[in-house]
């Protein structure tokens, strides 16, 4: 099975394809000005995206004989089903990454977000899900053990929070940002989330492909940024 | 791998378990009063659920060596793992199986559940919702071609629906109830959508899951019925 025509869009799942070694262009797409061509891609202009298989064809034109792969968890399971490493093999261990990931898309990263670009969240309730999630994960290693793609859905969240309240963008008052840094980036209280967020963000996969400046610049007009 | 342990509270993923020819025990549970013990299964007292692995034990009294699995996707994720003739070998159908379950739960499911219990869809939204589902359906056989567990996810609330409207069970007007009854299950618009349920319903795996009378009594309390 040959990945070099995979092209994507994002940032979960290009995680998931630099974890797994795969070959792939990739593309980036203005998510507030998306092109007319990339109705191609998907009638509803939906990102990220996987074009997979068919013939090489350029961007703006991609073949009819390519599937165009859609939503970021079908697209993690399809990785994961190119690249069967990526989650664990025995049947109730794969149970248990995915309702990590069901618990991380349903109770974490929408308050994660919410907290950062709503601003209608409070520290108590962005700790309560923190803590949450902090308890689901082991011991040791990443969120079911292994690098896995239930550590791609969270990542990007972690690391967006990350930078965000270092560079002191958010829709949350100059007080609570600092206070959320110091709570969940250095109290004895999210320990184990530290460590987790240190394994995972000190890893090649997230190095090469997450640009805190770029983000940051990015979001800059439509988010309240300190400096 | 054996599956003489597994036990089971629910119809979608029971649906699942009969198609691969599993060996399980089953289970039933008052959604209502959910006893005490069953926090033992599940702490928040989920439901469905598969008990999993372990030695035997009581229902009441389950081993801690075995695994308590929730959340009906992920539990029919497990059975497709368990027995993989459940979803297609390939990564490009299996994304697609992902992708047309992924709509089916925010788009159709939704819709058929309001319409009947809530009482506040109008018979164009049903309709639209109906259509939409129907045009991802191929020319022939199930939703992903072979029966799948996409088709698991579908035929509980179709079945509902089908037998909710011919008790004049719901939350709609007699008129909207007759209206959508012979649009849906007697109009060529929905030919395809028919075929479809007739094809899923006429199998013995629906037939020895679904108490068409069971449900309709059980939901007599709570819902407005006819006769
Ligand atoms: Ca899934």
């Amino acid at each position: 099975m040959s990945v070099e025509s995979i092209t994507l869009y994002a940032c979960k799942v290009e995680l998931a394809l630099v974890e797994a070694g795969a070959k792939y262009t990739r593309y980036e797409i203005d998510m507030i000005r998306k092109p007319e061509w990339y109705t191609k891609v998907h009638p509803l202009k939906k990102l990220p995206a996987i074009v997979y298989g068919g013939p090489t064809a350029p961007l703006e034109d991609p073949s009819p004989a390519s599937a165009k792969l859609v939503e970021s968890l079908v697209l993690l399971e399809f990785v994961a089903d190119l690249f069967p490493a990526l989650l664990p093999a025995d049947p109730v261990s794969r149970a248990r990454a995915r309702l990590v990931m069901d618990a991380i898309a349903s109770k974490l990263t929408p308050v994660l977000h919410d907290f950062g670009f709503e601003g209608d969240v409070s520290l108590d309730a962005l700790f309560t899900a923190c803590e949450a999630f902090q308890a689901l994960l082991p011991p040791d290693g990443f969120a079911v053990g292994q690098w896995s793609i239930t550590d791609a859905v969270v990542a990007p969240f972690l690391g967006r929070v990350d930078a965000m309240l270092r560079a002191g963008q958010g829709r949350y008052s100059p007080e609570n940002g600092e206070k959320a840094y110091k709570e969940l980036f250095q109290s004895e209280r999210f320990a184990r989330l530290q460590k987790y967020w240190k394994d995972l963000s000190s890893r090649e996969s997230w190095k090469s492909t997450f640009d805190e400046k770029f983000i940051i610049d990015y979001q800059r007009p439509f988010v309240p940024t300190r400096a």
